[in-house]
């Protein structure tokens, strides 16, 4: 059985200990595989990497353990039996050790607030944060004879910063690598660097800016390697592109769409500053516009309601205008636990990315554009629509494979 | 310019009211299209009647006028604007006579307090009656010269009968007329014999038989006549097929889905009796079973409020499944005018019925399956896959008609 | 330190099961004490008993151990913490022994299903069952040396029976047992009759019939003992009964008031049966008329949607008119655990009826109305304004007691 | 027939107009009395001023006509009948002569938009603004011949200033306004200085700080005239203080309390002003914490959306811990139109004022705390608590007036 590595960035936190407790749990026959895409009749048809081939390992800031992470989200979430986290406690510690300290950028009141002693590393200089991070995935690589390494971003949102020109090229950014230009990255940046720097696809599951450089996409063209986000799409955002078709097709004006996202945990918390929001918020805002064809006024907001914990209420209002004028308005609650319900989508990633490198495929996996609120190169908003872009994609292999049905 | 007859059933009711105020409204430029599916890019690109071109007429058993209706719409829903049904007073008095009185099968509590002195006949004997409609339709044909007539049933919900198989084939149906088995026959039911007998286009908008039994659709396969059903999908059912994709296609659970409607007005009076409601809530039920692929436990109930005038509320609780079996739930609170959704659908159901008579089309016009709860021959019930079946056509017509967007 | 027993009907129920964990894990200093109103300063002025005093037994027909129940209430409704049920695995044994067979009615087919071989006793004839159950109380007090016993309600809803002018008088009733008139009796009546003619208070925490009769009261005067009831108020109701001031304080009328109910457990497989959901939702439907001075039209329906497990979810619509007639509503969704809001109230009601029962007092406890969806004798629906009869008892037994604040 | 002066600040808005549109609709009987709490019977026992004797006037810096504005809630709002509007203009227009230009501080963006030519002064110098405003009201009594008139401040909310110690009392603010310190004074404050020193009863129904300097409220007792405020509580804030006893009396921890309210209008427009939704802000919030007895984490957000014209609808999530530390969770959604929720209350408030003014009262009028969200001098904020003041005043003036029930 070939082994592949799943590399996650943020691997000490909330998600990715909901990635590791789901892949082990089914692994050991101790759960069912709903809510996990590939299991899906219609894309279980490609020949995928089974969970039990994965192998698990990141880079994290902080210092929580994953076992830890894990029993919080048992005993104060009530996300997850504690009995399933207690039966794979030694999964959970032989994971924690293949965990490195990630980079930190040093800036933001929030993530100042994680920097253990140990467990990240300063940014500077850039070329050796570079050098190290490498060596973090070679070494990884190495010790547990891997076919692959997938790395994806499960970290918590990072600020925004404005990209310039410069970062329009893979010469440009090695410019600003040379010159140590520290402000014109963020930790996603590098990471994504690295990655596809040593071949390896990268999978951005958040808003930070991680591949949304072109040059950085020129470098994943440059070594033939897949890649794709950004930002998984998993409650209110879902619901909303699920929504639109609705008043599109039946050509009713959306006059106003707010939505109110509560929520807690680390997300909540680091949401909670002004800087981290502004970037989730810009990545949440712009699905309207390409479903509906305008941008309706309205509002998207977050707050940090800590006894929430893991825990996500969304309230969206609509109201539209019918036939002769006649405003009405439709309403929805979400109610979902973040973790569970983005945890599966990151083995489905990991899994379909897998595939694509396996294959051959390099650039952007424009197919997996369900998955994000900000598919990279896709213009099509509509969930259905967008799903009906991954089915095309497994009958197309299937055909090629001589599969059946 | 051609003119086609509009002729519906039910032509009293709010519904049919509101057809009329939006199309008269139109054609003098007192408001605009936003509601009709007919005028999105997409679907304007067929050559389709314009509004100015329909006449209206029709069947009904009340006696409260189409005016006094609309005013009522006005003034206790606040759902139209007075001032509207002000400026439209005489179309809708020229309307109101070329109102015939609609049959009536006479068993039921609620409809027999609809019975005015003239508004119905009594469907007996079966022949006389059937006689009787189709001289309704001719007449009506001949004093305004109308090209063809598109018939749509639009009144309240019947109670349901049970079909035998004399109800397969048109022979059948003919046979139970001869044999005066009026319990055979709901008003509906007949109606669609009267119509596709004279060779002029159905359209059941209600969740009452009308074109159910397979007789009927012979009958209209046998004069080339299109025609389709049943039940417009308008508000929370709506929203269920569009959500319902959500949840299969990101493998979740559906382990219950609950929606309760409140709603006042004729319709809801008319549900309120049980035998009515059963009829409804079929046609309701039918939709998750085949959005989701296995049909979820849950009830759909419909209870009157008189308050509500117009106005329907509905809450939706659905309850899913995630990953690791963690329990998450969604929720919908939908706040419709039931009229004014549906109007201009009337008028999209009309102008598109009338395209196809007009392409010498015949049978179920399954692309119209997106704007019905129970699409006749479709299996597909996503309300995007429906969708698509719409701009499939319209791009068929367009290829073969030479146009171009 | 005296001893105090509580004697709880449906004792291996989830809401009993959830009364002893609550009563234990404080005991131990477990877990703290919100949710109990014995608890907030102005009632715990009173020298009410600990909890600690505490000891727990009942009858029940069902044969699921507590500790069982517990462990579904944590594993399966994520209602309480694994590890706090593990804790206290020998107080729920401990308990379990104490349980005694129940009477059971056997017409039911709800019920009948949980008639496991030794877990009830058929009730006839009538005056064996009462002497068997007279003999378990006795036996009860005995054996632990209790200073008496508390016999509380706590079991599933029973259907309703209609009662005659022979269940106004203890004659009357006493005549109904002599005569062996197995169908004027419900087991819950059996119950209060044992209880109170043994000299032990009674509370209905049911909408069962319980001490409703006047003849059980008059029992209960008889022997100088309090009693009180019936149905606690924790969810829906609740609110509505806190909500209804405003609308009659600010002279708003209400023109509909809706509440849709679902929960899943044993509570809600038991109203899933039609005869136990009419006594549940007569008790639910009454606390409008004398909140508002006039009974709105509305609905309460309570539907069973069995993956909620304890967990009630209710929507509420309340359609009022405005000043100048205008229409507006107001909607609450309110998403509690049934155990654990009862829970506490029973131990509570417990407390509190051990006090009056040691200070002498007998007959109805109306200083309890705010506990109930229907208090005994006491006309007052407005919360607040039943909570101000509870602080006012107090406040009268203080200065009585010569305590000060 | 004595004739009363009812002199609103902000004549010319939604509420004023609404406030007119009732008073003049009731008067001629064409609406009924719904919503007015002076006429529920308990309150109505007061022998109150009739709606008939009220003659209105007002200051304004807008210079939309009244008449206008009450169209626009009738056709845009759909708030008003357009048929009541429409059989009202003579009333309206009349009243639109008795406005008089108010003064206004020129700073804010917002209401700088407002300052039509003619409909406003520059509070410059202040002493010579106030001679303006003192001669406005005087000729309004003399050419009416009122008896008295009652001052109520309806007008949009004001940006906050901070208040200094030389507020706290006449004789600072005297020297304020000699001193020319412009900057120290809010119109709300220079109107209630006015109203005071001319001996006339003033309302402050808005959050603007109005009478909220002690300095003012000296001003008021000095001349023995009755006052009060600060906003009146219409929507959720009068949700939130019905529900939060149940909270309170359950001792169940309100672990966070978030409401989201979105509205249109020309209120909404101005609190899309952050420094004008500061003001409002700040006066929703401080309900919950004296409700509880503690301040529990949430916010209160306040966001603007032109299409719900004068509609306001807010959610509110209520996050609770109950008994065992189970998390649960209430919601409500408000949906009301502002002007018909807070115009009946304007002519309550009239109307009381009136009467404890005509019976020598002078000072905070603290039985009428049920109507504000920040009852002066008052610390009971359970609404229920608070209304139960008002009918203890009545009682109290029932009994003196020798009237009984």
């Amino acid at each position: 059985m070939t082994k592949i590595g799943a590399w996650l960035i943020g691997a000490r936190g909330s998600l990715a200990s909901t990635v590791l407790v789901g892949a082990r749990a089914i692994t050991h026959g101790l759960s069912g595989p709903g809510g996990l895409v590939t299991e899906l009749p219609d894309v279980a048809a490609l020949p995928l990497a089974g969970l039990e081939q994965l192998v698990f390992g990141g880079w994290d800031v902080g210092s929580t353990p994953i076992l830890e992470r894990a029993r919080r989200m048992a005993l104060e979430d009530r996300a997850l039996p504690e009995g399933l986290v207690a039966a794979l406690e030694d999964d959970l510690r032989a994971a924690e050790l293949r965990v490195r300290p990630g980079v930190i950028e040093g800036r933001g009141p929030v993530t100042r607030g994680l920097n253990g002693a140990r467990a990240a590393r300063q940014i500077e200089p850039l070329a050796a944060a570079i050098e190290q991070l490498e060596a973090d995935l070679d070494r990884f690589r190495a010790e547990h004879r891997l076919d692959t390494i997938i790395v994806v971003n499960v970290a918590s949102t990072e600020p925004h910063i404005t990209l310039t020109p410069e970062h329009d090229s893979l010469e440009g950014i090695q410019r600003l690598i040379h010159l140590e230009r520290r402000a014109s990255f963020t930790p996603s940046m590098l990471y994504a660097y690295v990655a596809l720097e040593r071949g390896f696809p990268y999978v951005n599951f958040t808003p930070s800016l991680g591949i949304m450089p072109r040059g950085l996409q020129e470098l994943g063209v440059k070594h033939g390697v897949p890649f794709y986000g950004s930002d998984g799409k998993t409650g209110e955002t879902l619901m909303k592109t699920v929504l639109a078709p609705l008043f599109r097709c039946r050509n009713l004006e959306v006059m106003s769409w707010d939505g109110f996202n509560i929520l807690g945990g680390g997300d909540g918390r680091v949401l909670s500053d002004p800087r981290h929001k502004q970037s989730k918020i810009r990545s949440k805002s712009g699905v309207l516009a390409s479903s509906l064809g305008y941008a309706p006024p309205g509002k998207v907001s977050i707050d940090y309601v800590p006894s929430l914990g893991n825990w996500n209420t969304a309230w969206d209002h609509i109201h539209f205008k019918g036939f002769l004028g006649t405003k009405m308005s439709a309403q929805f609650i979400w109610q979902g636990c973040d973790s569970i319900l983005a945890a599966p989508l990151v083995l489905d990633l990991i899994r379909l990315t897998e595939f694509a490198h396996r294959r051959g495929e390099s650039g952007p996996m424009v197919h997996l554009a369900s998955f994000f609120k900000n598919p990279l190169d896709v213009k099509v908003h509509g969930f259905t629509d967008q799903f009906a872009m991954l089915l095309d994609y497994v009958e197309g292999h299937r055909t090629r494979l001589g599969r059946r049905r």
